[in-house]
């Protein structure tokens, strides 16, 4: 018997569980997070096309082989640029194809899991679904630690001192924008590094702070690696490439 | 017997262990942390005079009765400014004697686990004891759910979506720095507003960011508040106070 049939006439709505997984490494979920994948009715996740999906991956060896699983698989991500309405109109229609899927399961009194990598109210998809579905249905949010957490750790480098102020930028940033806040702030964090490497890394060095620059690449990963950014020649890496910049502040 | 007694003539050093142990709720620890706070030899932790320590009542359901443990207590904490004299003079000496009292453990062979509330790396006084400590023991760092992350999960407002910029600002800024770093960023988060509250609302109202601030008060912990900053007329606030200008980016 599917779930659905198993639930069939259930008169509750399922609640929506956005489930921070954290930064890559199984023993950094929290408490609440385990325990929800453990026990959800459906396991939902976001994936490329043709791999697993980092979230999934994360969780692996805490889901059931009977689980029911619900793979949510981008039609494109970083073939077209964000800002672009080709790829806003083919996100936009998967978000909302998601959405229905989704919608259908609480519908029928499933409760439903939703990963999201790091934290679920910090950059990523899981907030379009939170978006759409949150009006509608009972939601619980678990925060996870960020990324960019794990890779600050991994890194053995403290981000924030004293009274530092600390910008998270994407990657996406140009140039001279890119440049202009890493001058203005103590300590900084470059998310979405990837492809626009080389570019944070001319806005690093024009910035006068690549003597502090770590590149941190898959950071609690399989495949981690850390390197001073002065070091890291490559021309692109991959989306979870981060760049941090730890604040030197007050330090008693 | 005590500890030391057991160890004596131990010869490998005992870990560090700092113990990110999230925004307040014993839920949000990972399980690497709750791993370690079951394990380690002593729990240590700082805590304000008279206080039991933000961070060991997180842990409290956690921390079998017969455990071992080392109170570091702050001599002064919002007595004083922290960029006078004499707080750097108190302050270093309390953790000059906090770090001889935990490398005379880990000497002796115990393992140690240092708890941080949020996440270790990000603010907070176990830096201070890991900039010393680092070069002298094993050391390992486990990343937590930061209180920010907890504050705008349990706010329900999103933080950053697509590519918005994320600043991080001590409420400790003079008035015109925090105006000016709010009208240059698409999100924000106000940290430890607690005394400078009335400064900080008249920081955000300049920057015109006042219909998306909200006021968090002790994030996912009992006496937790969450109000709009515009409703909030308190002149000051608990340390733990918070204050989230949410991002509104790119919402496909």
């Amino acid at each position: 018997m599917s779930l659905l049939d198993s639930l069939a006439g259930s008169a509750t709505p399922g609640t929506l569980y956005g489930i921070g997984v954290g930064p890559g490494d199984v023993r950094l979920l929290t408490l609440r997070a385990v325990g929800l994948v453990r026990s959800v009715d459906v396991v939902a996740f976001f994936a490329k096309r043709g791999q697993q999906g980092n979230a999934r991956r994360i969780v692996d060896p805490l889901v059931p082989a009977d689980r029911t699983e619900l793979r949510l698989e981008y039609p494109v991500t970083e073939e077209l640029p964000a800002d672009g309405l080709p790829y806003q109109q083919q996100i936009g229609a998967f978000y909302r194809d998601s959405q229905e899927r989704l919608a259908g399961l609480l519908k029928a009194g499933a409760s439903v899991g939703l990963l999201a990598e790091g934290d679920p109210f910090f950059y990523g998809s899981f907030m379009h679904m939170w978006r759409r579905l949150a009006p509608l249905f009972p939601v619980e949010v678990v925060p996870g630690v960020t990324g960019m957490s794990g890779c600050w750790t991994r890194a053995g480098t403290p981000i924030t001192w004293g009274d530092d102020t600390l910008t998270v930028l994407p990657g996406t940033l140009p140039e001279a924008d890119l440049t202009a806040r890493l001058k203005a702030t103590d300590a900084a964090v470059i998310m979405k590094v990837g492809r626009n490497l080389a570019k944070v890394r001319r806005a690093v060095e024009s910035a006068g702070v690549m003597s502090r620059a770590v590149y941190v690449e898959r950071g609690t990963m399989p495949g981690e690696r850390i390197q001073p950014l002065s070091q890291c020649t490559d021309q692109r890496g991959p989306y979870f490439g981060m760049v941090l910049i730890p604040g030197n502040g007050r330090q008693i």
